[in-house]
């Protein structure tokens, strides 16, 4: 197999961004370092420091408009961002806060007067802001945030308070030590009416580092990781700012004090206003599917040079990477990288295709909906991900893996957040659900589109399936699943992706059909929405788990077929197939349960993901190459020998 | 349910040993802190001196002999232990190696010249030590360390030295910074001949903290966690010791360099000297399980008083508690945290009958090698879970939980490191199915006893089982487990602790007996021995690991009935339900696969489990309450709210 070939398939178009950050953490490898030489005070400028020196090289405005000093390239954009996680991660989430969400949001919620008179300050690094979102009450219902933004028309301004301890602003980035102004979101309060969460620019530092009048700033102290990010909390008290600050693109307030907006249905405009911040959710994913292949990168490679124990009478201890149960433990974890490699690819081409436009929101606003379904499917699966495998490359090394010298004891703590900001990983789950279900609006009669919070609350009271429409869907759902009958031949057809495929649709959708027979049961009979929900909850997110999973096993398969010549794509097959194998043995209960995989099939199957493994062993050292980790990143003592050695 | 009496009942017979440290621990509150607003050398410094603080209490030399100042009491010196991971772990550690590895290597490998000489500086604190056993090239496989010890008759000493980088000590304890001394096991080397791993006292520092002449000591570095402990390396260039530096109690060299032992068998004797070195996988067990009770006490508290989002019209948002997925995530392991705790407990009573008497090793030597697989598994099984739980508690906690303030993060940091620590798990587990297997000798011919490291080597080429025997016995499991055609009522006996016991008992020995087989026809086919080791490692893992899950289950039913009046006994019995099922649910692929569940119960156990956690839930608080952890461990900002909420 050709590395170099295999690296330039997985570099996809957007080769170029990603060398260019890659040679850009090469020239600051000093940074990977520096977490463990510095007080926090001191890594914190340190991580500014390398930020704006990376600004200056002019990766981080690369997705935004020419106008304002970048590139119009979203891609390459996120495919940098992504690449960043190669490097220090306390200066990826900074410029993550920087450029995605504070620029993002002035760029998405604002219009041009905002963009002109903000933009090329914060995309060259000089305008340094906070993405003021969460509360300590409240992180992932953002529609109850606390923090009121009310306007006073006597003076054209808005007044910014935190009325309670609760709605304190809590975890922002920026907010500890550089950020001089925030992207606030707030209840707008306008003439004595509420009008729901909407975004407000508010100064918060001056110029030489003091807080503003009223504004509290406090830091969220040392945290597990990420502590060159100077993470905080802001309280307002009675803060004011002019009319303009409001971020006006989807709601106006005019000077007398009228609010307007073209989006009527307060929930629709919500949502609305926050699906344009799924950049975040897809580069947070993208982040944490790239640590995960610096783990790995680290642990196959002292896998395939440290020894112990072994055969008797041979003159070496035995490889840690020959050992079944070392492959068994990273092997998989190698392919299910690989897998959501390819699927974080394709959802990074959606993100393009609907984002790279003008103005798009109204005319997709379906296809952005389900945009925002697969970022939250694929974060939600890519960080977990992450936190498993560099947990088990961690414990592969042993002691050495516990030195924070050998890199992996930072990357599991600075990754562990990922599971749970941008959205906690089971909410999100519920979301993905949420979305497939009102596919199945037809049968289900009307299901608002818009709302997970809603729909959580039980408020689809209207649902009004026919229980036996859904019986016949699972019917024939049970008939089209290939091989039923399996136990004659357990080892055909294993290796075929159609029945990969099959397996996991039919598990999808019977999931999916089963929970909105559950649901529409539960308010049949009467018992509060609430508790309809909640009774479905494990069942809901495993639905919306599975659907992710079949998404990102089917974007593998694509990959495998479409690879160029030069790959040696049969390798990539035998990758695949651990993949696919190994994700239907971890669900063979539910197979088993369902009447999928006859007895002696599953155990075949846990049979042939142990071959596979031994068959992917020999080039798992190339495989890992291809990620192309820059060397700083993974050249650690214990995989590169001392001169002692 | 009475919380008091549910406490003293976990207790147990060493409440005032547990109660000493809790209170020790209340009075040292502020090291929970020191951690993060130290410098490292600071914080070592810190953690030295409250362990040598709560030395001065008496507690750390409560389990040794009292003629060196302990009190001969060995029970309530490992429960103080275990108690002290409710506070500061790198207290916790380095107290470990000081007063267990260091003393303890002296007392169980030394004789009275070393005791008298050594014991009482080093259990008052005065004479501080390194367990050096660990190498940079071999963890797991202590017969194969590299360094040696030499006899020089011509001047009666031994030759210490590190002839390879490889065999550099690595990780040691008290070695970067505080050691004066360490027990340094090597190869020991008379007259020519190998003698294999021994174990001799060497002076590593002047009083003055200076390295001895031929050391060098250096540190290594920042690590994820128990950066309050001063692992360090050693390298020994020809260092000189004394004859009398040998710890002889199983072999001796006189002064003419006769080597001596009452144990012939090389393997043997390594075994036994290892052996006597249980107690630090059965106090790191211990610890872990603590661990796991502060996060839960923690996250559970958390859960009971945080909402998000909620029921529509009410007013108040949810507990996060009520929410099905949350109790979902947290009980199980709520239950499972008990069975351990429960597990631990005849595990600790099981060492002090050995070990509490005189000179036991000979008379029980078959008792001994029981102790110590039921030690490793429990080790394996309560470090796993404590890293498990902490995680989820860290993600149940979101944002929150990542603060350092709210110690999660702390505890996930400092207790990663117990799963490959004093033994890899993995390994552990291969140990735990090696003893047990040998109960196959019978059916299997001769194997040798002894010698995990040999097993897997595969030199037990001498098995001889007749298959037929074996297919018998599996037959014969078959048939005797209960509820075998449960399909026609699938509730029926869910609830029955002796269906739970029968069910595990059953696939812990069809596992054993189906490695069995494997074992004997590969060897029959003529497989080289390590290739029919390695092929089947993933199953005997298993095959460890199932049977240590069958004595955790086994304990807490036990605990159950042993319950005494004025505890709620039933509110017990649901935990322990919930533990039994939540553990028949994570394998309910594999008894699907065997025949022993039908489809239909299989998923009613998955209902019941949802059940159990709903059953639970009101009482969750009371449970945690009952572990008894110290309000300076749990009383966080997130749990206690601010003055200013």
């Amino acid at each position: 197999m050709s590395t170099t070939g295999l690296r330039e398939y997985l570099d996809g178009p957007h080769k170029a961004a990603r060398d260019l950050v890659r040679d850009g953490l090469a020239a600051n490898a000093e940074l990977l370092d520096a977490g463990l030489g510095l007080s926090r005070a001191e890594y914190r400028d340190k991580v500014l420091e390398v930020m704006q020196q990376v600004t200056a090289e002019g990766h981080t405005s690369r997705g935004f408009p020419k106008e304002f000093g970048g590139q119009g390239d979203l891609g390459g954009f996120i495919a940098g961002f992504e690449t960043l996680a190669f490097g220090d991660l306390s200066l990826m989430v900074k410029a993550g806060v920087q450029f995605g969400l504070f620029a993002g949001a002035i760029l998405h919620l604002g219009t041009s007067r905002h963009h002109e008179e903000y933009l090329t300050d914060a995309l060259e690094g000089r305008l340094l802001g906070c993405f003021a979102m969460t509360e300590t009450g409240h992180g992932s219902n953002v529609q109850a945030l606390g923090t009121t933004a009310t306007y006073d028309p006597a003076t054209e301004e808005f007044v910014v308070h935190t009325p309670t301890a609760a709605a304190r602003k809590d975890y922002i980035g920026n907010a500890a030590r550089h950020g001089r102004m925030a992207t606030v979101f707030a209840q707008l309060v306008v003439g004595g009416e509420r009008h729901g969460v909407h975004c407000l620019l508010v100064p918060i530092r001056t110029t030489d580092g003091q807080p503003m009048p009223g504004v509290t700033l406090t830091d969220c102290g040392p945290k597990l990781g990420l502590n060159g990010v100077d993470n905080g909390r802001i309280v307002f008290d009675q803060v004011r700012v002019p009319r303009t600050a409001l971020l006006d693109r989807y709601a106006q307030v005019d000077a007398e004090g009228t609010y307007s907006s073209e989006i009527e249905n307060p929930d629709r405009r919500f949502f609305t206003m926050l699906g344009t911040l799924v950049q975040g959710r897809v580069s947070v994913g993208g982040a944490a599917i790239n640590a995960s292949k610096v783990a790995l990168t680290i642990a196959i490679r002292y896998a395939d040079r440290r020894r112990q124990f072994g055969a008797p009478g041979s003159a070496d201890e035995a490889l840690l990477l020959d050992y079944r149960m070392h492959q068994r433990r990273l092997l998989p974890l190698l392919a299910r990288t690989y897998a959501l490699h390819f699927a974080q690819a394709e959802l990074v081409d959606e993100f393009v295709r609907i984002f790279g436009g003008e103005d798009v929101v109204d005319k997709f606003e379906h296809d952005q909906r389900a945009l925002e379904a697969q970022a939250a499917g694929t974060k939600a699966l890519g960080t977990w991900h992450a936190t498993e495998t560099i947990q088990m490359c961690r414990e592969a090394c042993g002691g050495a893996g516990y030195l924070a010298e050998n890199r992996l004891s930072t990357l599991k703590a600075d990754t562990d957040v990922f599971t749970t900001f941008e959205g906690d990983n089971t909410v999100l789950l519920q979301l993905v659900a949420k979305g497939l279900l009102t596919n199945y609006r037809e049968s289900f009669g009307k299901l608002d589109p818009l709302g997970m919070a809603r729909f959580i609350a039980g408020q689809a009271v209207e649902i009004a399936v026919e229980k036996t429409a859904l019986r016949t869907l699972i019917e024939r759902l049970r008939d089209a699943v290939p091989n039923r009958n399996d136990a004659a031949d357990p080892d055909a057809g294993l290796r075929d992706d159609a029945y990969h495929s099959g397996l996991l649709r039919f598990r999808e959708e019977h999931m999916l059909a089963a929970v909105a027979r559950r649901l529409k049961r539960g308010i049949d009979d009467g018992v509060e929405p609430f508790e309809v929900f909640n009774r479905c909850q494990d069942h809901v997110i495993a639905a919306g788990r599975a659907h992710v999973e079949r998404v990102v096993l089917e974007a593998f398969a694509t990959a495998v077929k479409a690879a160029p010549e030069g790959i040696a794509s049969d390798r990539l097959k035998d990758l695949y197939d651990l993949h696919a194998l190994a994700t239907i043995e971890a669900e063979r209960a539910w197979y088993l349960e369902h009447g999928r995989l006859s007895t002696a099939r599953s155990k075949a199957i846990i049979s042939l993901v142990n071959e596979l493994c031994a068959t992917v062993r020999p080039y798992a050292g190339e495989l890992v190459d291809a990620f192309g980790v820059p060397g700083a990143a993974v050249d650690v003592p214990m995989v590169v020998p001392s001169q002692h050695e």
